[in-house]
């Protein structure tokens, strides 16, 4: 058994969504300055870095994160490549890759990758997200989980459509995963949030199980 | 295959040590008032809700909190339950529940847990902990890996002795849990915090699996 952590690193200076919340992370007490412990705080947008959408982050009456199912967020997944030419995940990309049946939950991995191997922080408008056709199609074949390796699921300035399409059909969204350093395949996915209650979304720990 | 989620509730409100950050969770952007999406964002101490401790903690040259192994956070765990009227974890407490030779994870439910199934709020200062005598046992015993269902590992006003005698061990220390809803024995344990850099703990999602 081996386990591949998909998460981005959490520290103050990453990439956050233009106008978010920067990320804050100070140690208040510090034993070096005669405290009995180092005690630090933490602030943030809670859509940074590896973190799953609720519904109700664009439905006014959608689910809150609490109430995603941990058996969703727990169990099977399918790790697909793209080529780095492609741009955007259309329609025909999504046909393209051939998902067997029986498939529920499904991570794209893309170029976007990338930009995490090479560290590039500033924020990247020109990531590969999911358009409204594949989007609809990923419900069509009942896909429950749809993960991504950047900030958004949906290409930039065109949120809306995507994450309606997407939340409506109860899908979770895993956005900002780090794919790297994992080959497509199958694997176990175990992706934890922070149980936040009556919220938008969560920052999450995501890891991968290899059998 | 049950999950149980043993994870505390983040809300506004929640139990914090005494002069600790108070949690806080805030929606910034309202669909409701025009915006495109809701988005909160929050603020809180590494060390709220259920949570683990990192060497770093109480150990100025310990390691930080995105250096636990996950091979650690995740594995066979003991579900320990104590009797109501034991109001701290000594060395005769750990020696009578006989754990099995080969146990590297334990988990005390103690009476704390009530406060949680109750819904206290208010600090209980009187929660069980586990002295430092104790804690010398644990490790001795082999154990990498121990949670306690409130805020801390130690007994109140003794942090440090019991902190320090774990963590220099490098044993991973999990504190805040609510096993109210879970009956002792064996489970699978999945602890996946925050991957915060260089810090001195995480909030974390923790479950167990009853296979």
């Amino acid at each position: 058994m081996k386990i591949h952590d998909i998460t981005l690193m959490m520290e103050e200076g990453m990439t956050v969504w233009p106008g978010e919340t920067a990320f804050v992370l100070q140690r208040d007490k510090k034993i070096e300055d005669g405290a009995n412990a180092n005690v630090s705080h933490l602030e943030m947008s809670v859509h940074t870095g590896t973190h799953v959408d609720a519904p109700f982050h664009f439905l006014s009456t959608g689910d809150t994160v609490e109430n995603l199912l941990l058996e969703l967020l727990i169990g099977k997944v399918v790790v697909v490549e793209l080529d780095g030419q492609i741009g955007e995940v259309t329609r025909e990309v999504v046909e393209s890759i051939g998902l067997a049946d029986g498939v529920k939950r499904v991570l794209f991995k893309t170029r976007n990758s990338d930009y995490w191997a090479t560290g590039i922080q500033d924020f990247q408008e020109g990531f590969v997200g999911i358009d409204a056709d594949a989007s609809k199609l990923l419900v069509e074949k009942g896909i429950q989980l749809v993960g991504i390796d950047y900030l958004s699921v949906a290409p930039f300035k065109r949120s809306r459509p995507t994450h309606e399409i997407l939340l409506a059909a109860k899908m979770v969204i895993i956005e900002g995963l780090d794919l790297s350093g994992v080959k497509p395949g199958e694997y176990t996915l175990y992706c934890l949030p922070l149980k936040l209650k009556h919220t938008d979304g969560a920052p999450a720990r995501v890891i991968l199980i290899e059998e």
